[in-house]
């Protein structure tokens, strides 16, 4: 792209510089702080390279709790608590490993990841007949099939969706619900095509449930390439045999804690504005989007109200969540904390767990004169990409003191096309995050805390 | 994010549902159809990696045009067509080198390219001591100092600006009209600070200007990491030599071709719609971001019309334009012929030329009654992302068309945010590009040129 443009570029500096009101010249300097300042993304660098994968329990845990718990003071939290929980504590015990034995002697090895939370295969393995299963109504009708054998659920994730979200909620049941769907016709272990439009081959993990009805059998999570090569083969009527060896299980719940900053409200301080995002990531990715980047960009913001010097009226909470991936006891242990402390209102909780991507609006479960409010600032978001604000929304760490004290939830709403590449994947790397992505999505949830305090929710 | 958003994807997922009009339901399946069966991705895989960086009137020019011709008529073009132009012909005409030489008899190799359409330095290079310049008011106020020197330009590309081509804009003069400003004053070259915010050290070349009134210096354009050494050494008051090697010169005028496929029109078929992006690219990269994705989008319409059955009213042309970025030939030839032309109308001219990043709006230069039509179809085009119309806004390649003959012009405009990581740099390689955020793309632009089909313009 060329000479071009230079006018278009014209046209949009006129239209920058009409900023006016005290609400858009605050916005304006709490944009300028972080996208000219920020220590987001070289904050976001030593958590996932220095530190990496950090599962609920794991050493790593510990080490993004102490990293955490100074980088908030450093950063001007007025008030740093550790808030304890007991967290599970699930490991994978070993190198997941599948091979696909065909009926001519050929052998495959299969890109697998066993699911979060699940019992593994023993160290001898099983070694069993696959059947292909791509729907659950398939599983329905083949139910007296399935005795013996491994499940290997094919179901796709639907690329029409424009929200890639809205795949993953369609899909996700096969991950979730699938395993003990499996266990409860007698089948030995379940294989789940990954959640994930993905153009490469890495398998993606992810929380699975067992439906205390019927057997704990390993479930694992296979990679886009592997899934079509192994649906294909037996489509074709060639009998497979997979090897499979898993070595998860659960060690004792272990002591986990919610690293919680704050700053003092000056005329309201028992009305809390909580924002923040989960600490804890899946052991084999380094958990960069998810959710390193909600970590950081919570971090920054406290970072960039205080150099700027901006003192609210409401106290703020900048909240690290333990564990959201596998037990959510994080969101469970800060409301019942909340519930505890009835002299405190909470006005809103917000998070921003859906990727350091570039910030597209908010998603708020919340009344209609909030939701009114909420629109009456969205030509203030509409410059820096969040305007759009849609009904429903929270996520899994703000969804308890949701339900408990009925406090008004919220989510940042990046943009979603790319999420799902690397979404619970070895993908889920520091490289795949845009560091002017990230500090943008710092720059929309700062300025929204900032109208929530200034003229309450 | 854990499983939280399941009942947030239902929301999405109940909202999705409500397509009723022939436009929502024929748009819908022109999505569905790009989303699903997209050839975009292997395109630009294939024009990528193995025809690669292909500047007018290189070896690889004539390949892409091959490779074009032949791809648009696979995908159904009912009339395709080589537009002869006479394009320039610049090469590189080796390595380009920069050594810092410090007085302590330390070197450090500097990251380099030199800008398009420069003369070298010849094989011999050119040693000479650098002065950093940051603005072309400091120009001004050192002119006396210039004299045999190399003068680098250290002007920072602008984080404030949210919609990074306001920085582009903004800091782009230094390299199109630095070299000269710096030939006045006598100095010897001209090394201009890359117009990116990238974390890495590429260099970002780009056509610079030659003022005939003085002398044509050798231009290049300098790494961020390198050109921040450079800047904190000379501000620390030490000197620096730099032995400049580049080799760019000007072969005679090649033969080159904007290549063009065709839809009739089945009511209209002389009033004509134009989509285009460039099939040239800068030497040094594959052109992956700049421009396969519109080249690769472009095409991706006309296999997806095609795929459906549609049938166009109007006549619509998928311009791969040639020459975009040192000469612009191919805009130029296409609004001669154009011109020639009287028994056509052109409706508007479309071009995709600011990446293949998930789409936010187009911008289109209209008039006023036009524009309240492109309103009225904003609501169509918000569901897949591109519902954004702004004021003004084309590309070089349908600007002469636009200046020619008064056809509104307009473009895609995708996010910005990782554009300039890239731009005219070894990063824009395929690996660069998402494959859903490219298909999207085209998703918008499809929908769009059937609206204007459906309705006029």
């Amino acid at each position: 792209m060329g000479k071009k443009l230079f006018w278009i570029a014209g046209l949009f500096f006129s239209v920058n510089l009409q900023a006016q009101t005290t609400d858009e010249v605050l916005i304006r300097k709490i944009a300028d702080e972080i996208l000219v300042n920020s220590k987001a993304y070289e904050n976001l660098r030593t958590l996932t390279k220095t530190i990496g994968g950090r599962l609920a329990g794991s050493p790593q845990m510990y080490q993004a709790e102490e990293w955490g718990y100074r980088l908030l003071k450093e950063s001007g939290s007025e008030n740093t608590v550790k808030q304890e929980c007991m967290v599970p504590h699930w490991v994978r015990g070993g190198t997941d490993q599948a091979t696909a034995l065909l009926t001519n002697g050929k052998k495959k090895e299969l890109d697998i990841l066993a699911l979060g939370n699940t019992e593994g295969t023993g160290s001898g393995g099983i070694k069993a007949p696959v059947i292909l299963i791509n729907s659950f109504e398939e599983l329905e009708a083949k139910k007296d099939q399935l005795k013996g054998k491994i499940v290997f659920y094919n179901y796709h994730f639907n690329p029409r969706f424009i929200r890639t979200f809205e795949a993953y909620g369609d899909a996700v049941k096969y991950r979730t619900r699938g395993t003990s769907l499996a266990a409860k016709y007698g089948a030995l272990a379940s294989m789940v095509r990954s959640m994930s439009h993905s153009v490469d081959n890495n398998p993606h993990t992810g929380g699975t449930h067992y439906d205390t009805a019927y057997k704990k059998i390993p479930a694992v999570a296979i990679g886009l390439q592997d899934a079509d090569w192994l649906a294909a083969t037996l489509s074709k009527g060639d009998p497979i045999i997979i090897s499979l060896r898993t070595m998860g299980h659960f060690l004792p719940d272990a002591k986990g804690h919610n690293i919680i900053g704050e700053l003092k409200g000056s005329e309201f301080p028992n009305e809390i504005i909580t924002i923040g995002g989960h600490l804890d990531s899946w052991d084999i990715c380094e958990g960069a989007h998810d959710d390193g980047a909600g970590i950081t960009q919570t971090i920054e913001i406290l970072r960039a109200y205080k150099a700027i010097g901006y003192k609210p009226k409401r106290t703020i909470r900048f909240v690290l969540f333990a564990n959201e991936e596998n037990g959510a006891r994080g969101g469970i242990q800060y409301a019942d904390e909340a519930a505890k402390n009835r002299n405190e209102t909470h006005l809103l909780a917000l998070e921003s767990d859906a990727g350091g991507f570039t910030p597209r609006g908010f998603g708020v479960t919340c009344n209609d004169a909030q939701f009114a409010k909420l629109k009456s600032w969205s030509p203030l978001l509409e410059p820096y990409g969040a305007g759009q604000f849609t009904r429903g929304g929270g996520g899994t760490d703000v969804l308890f003191i949701h339900e408990k004290l009925k406090v008004p939830m919220g989510e940042l709403l990046p943009d979603s096309q790319r999420y799902f590449d690397i979404h619970h994947a070895r993908s889920d790397v520091f490289e795949a995050v845009n560091k002017r992505e990230l500090e943008l999505g710092a720059v929309n949830l700062a300025a929204l805390i900032y109208l929530v305090d200034q003229y309450g929710f």
